[in-house]
């Protein structure tokens, strides 16, 4: 069985003035969904606000691309997807939901843009596999082991599963779980999707589809305001935080969310994408394999 | 100068199919939410989805309850409001944004009503208030002293600022910090309220207006499916989970968000609400003031 099927068009099933159910028909997320955030725009363009919901989809990305692409637009976009089970509720002893993030972004003048994508798990499922590779140990906080207790060591992590934004019961565990709830609800709930616990893994379609559920929306601070109002206030609003006295243990001044990842784009765009030697010997293969070009590179 | 203006009337000042501005005249923040949430309901079941903005408003009570009354009316309900800041933004020393709450309810069939409601800060202000009272010491990650240290003293931290939900940077405090600020820019942002870091505080009117803002978000799953089918799907999600095997040291079952404070109000419902001597107090020289009567009480 095939992960999914490319050729799958996505489709409106049922629309309204503010709202938009699309069928991605279990073909690619990434394409229903830049689809469905389009419609989002433009809808909320119109009407000044506008959800659009995605069901039979897959794997869709980087969740705040969707959520930038209406920054960008110059409205305010946020951007949800439950993910296959990877994350344990509060109390339970195994993964039943997904990391399920969420992203929102909102144009902010000279500072570019407000850009928050986050995992509502402690940290996204990759973490421990980078500190498995490096032999390091995890944070409290961030996974279970098999038979549910927290743990630190990376293997048993990952056997087991990893904890909601806040870890333990104690340690307010229950609100990284409410989070993740809630995205759940916005998009397979919502869309019609499988239930969170019964979502297949992406590379096992031998159990089965995917099947994720994705929700956008977008808000067009234009239509309450005069141009160019909102940005002038995300400026004023950047501005007194960004300006605030730090800890004194601080690794630099207080940032806002995205301006990490817009630093390390800029860098990118001048010097080129760092990767390793590994991930450059897979993109080597693979343009081989399919006879393409691979953009030049250096070893640094 | 009066905390607030009680005889303001809230206001429509700009609408579209979607969206609608309102201020609140500096009146109750109560009064004019409840009228916000009310047009966002009847706006998303005419668009299938709205959001209703309020500026210049006031406390506004329990976030909770504004997304409770869409859920009881079948929608999905989300609604924030930003705060006077008594949060340090992750590497900032001081209180610049509030303890801004999300709050999202949805209609669960025979499991009542999913309701998350939830302060982005890892506790709110009134846990150290009781921490001190008993004389307990504070759970790290929860708050800092004046000169920016973690502390678990509560007389320290109510002097500083409270932790965004996470704690530190070091364990994902600025995932908190990135949710206090995507409510701050749905709310005083987009309405066009007072910067988070210059919002005076509820009793401190000789500083001026505390000037905040309110979001509410309404969606309508009636306008994409068959009535019932999401309740149904919801009960289905919600089964999953809270049949899920626990951890050894459970105190009970898996819950959802809501639970808790269901079974509270059913337990108030049916026994009275239960309340301390103080309060007892409080009430009945307030009921002496006003020439108002006093429900029945009785001492446990």
């Amino acid at each position: 069985a095939e992960v999914m099927d490319v050729s799958a068009r996505p489709e409106v099933v049922r629309s309204r003035a503010a709202i938009a159910l699309f069928d991605a028909n279990y073909g690619w997320g990434h394409h229903a969904s830049r689809i469905a955030m389009d419609a989002a725009i433009a809808g909320a363009r119109d009407a000044g606000s506008f959800t659009a919901v995605v069901r039979n989809s897959n794997h869709y990305g980087i969740a705040g691309w969707y959520s930038m692409r209406a920054a960008r637009a110059g409205l305010i976009g946020l951007s949800f997807t439950n993910t296959s089970p990877v994350v344990a509720p509060t109390r339970a002893r195994q993964a039943l939901i997904g990391t399920n993030p969420i992203a929102m972004a909102a144009p902010a003048g000279k500072h570019g843009m407000f850009s928050l994508d986050m995992a509502t798990s402690t940290v996204p499922g990759g973490r421990l596999e980078v500190a498995e590779r490096r032999g390091e140990t995890l944070q409290p906080g961030w996974a279970l082991d098999t038979s549910g207790r927290p743990t630190t060591d990376p293997r048993a992590g990952r056997a087991g599963a990893l904890q909601p934004l806040g870890g333990i019961e104690e340690t307010g565990g229950y609100k990284g779980y409410g989070l993740s709830l809630m995205v759940d609800i916005l998009t397979g709930v919502l869309g019609g999707s499988t239930p969170a616990a019964q979502i297949v893994p992406l590379f096992s379609a031998d159990r089965g589809k995917h099947d994720l559920g994705q929700a956008f929306m977008a808000i067009d601070p234009a239509a309450i305001d005069e141009p160019g109002a909102f940005e002038a206030r995300m400026e004023q609003e950047l501005d007194l935080l960004i300006a605030a006295p730090t800890i004194a243990d601080a690794p630099g001044r207080v940032l806002f969310a995205g301006e990490p990842e817009t630093t390390a784009e800029r860098r990118s765009a001048e010097r080129g994408v760092v990767i390793d030697e590994k991930h450059h010997e897979a993109l080597l293969s693979f343009a081989d394999r399919f006879g393409l070009p691979l953009p030049e590179s250096t070893a640094l």
